[in-house]
């Protein structure tokens, strides 16, 4: 045993170093929180997904959907419990409300 | 050359394929958008984020950050804009305004 420089035989370590090299990498890569897409379906033929509302039809609450997984986008429908409890996240919605109403 | 299935030569093949295997993996994983963590950094500590506002409180115009990459958060700032083009994203805010305002 042993690594023999002079020979060939050290060659055969190639491929087993690039194994264990690879296999650690995938799996700090598959244990590490995932960053990359905010919004992985909605309106994604455009460019960027701005929305925009009057205040005056705002009524007494609403709240805006800050997660991406709202099937009433932009409103929020509660998906981002859905969302937080498969990824361990922590979004929520944007709520707005008039200060007269309860 | 040639796979010796009956001698213990065929062994050394199993690194080698075991290598293809976890680069074509890493390739592939490397490649496909990623989707994981809609807010990576913000108030991390907190079981979900959620804003609150009255409507009364906003003036002619606010732009809500939904990137949640915002220095801002809970308001826009533009991160959104490096965020997609770092990421291929198309994510955007949120706009709020008056109608009697220009
Ligand atoms: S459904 Fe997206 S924030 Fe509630
Ligand atoms: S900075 Fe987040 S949407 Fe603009």
């Amino acid at each position: 045993m042993g690594l023999d420089f002079a020979g060939k035989e050290w060659a055969t370590y190639i491929p087993i170093a690039t194994s264990l090299g690879l296999g650690i990498y995938v799996v700090w890569q598959a244990m590490r929180p995932k960053i990359g897409l905010v919004n992985p379906d909605i309106e994604k033929d455009q460019d960027k997904v701005v929305n925009s509302m009057d205040v005056e039809d705002i009524g007494d609450k609403i709240a805006f959907c800050r997660c991406w997984r709202s099937k009433k986008f932009p409103l929020c429908d509660g998906s981002h419990v859905a969302h937080n409890k498969k990824t361990g996240d922590n979004v929520g919605p944007l709520c707005l409300k008039r200060k007269n109403s309860a």
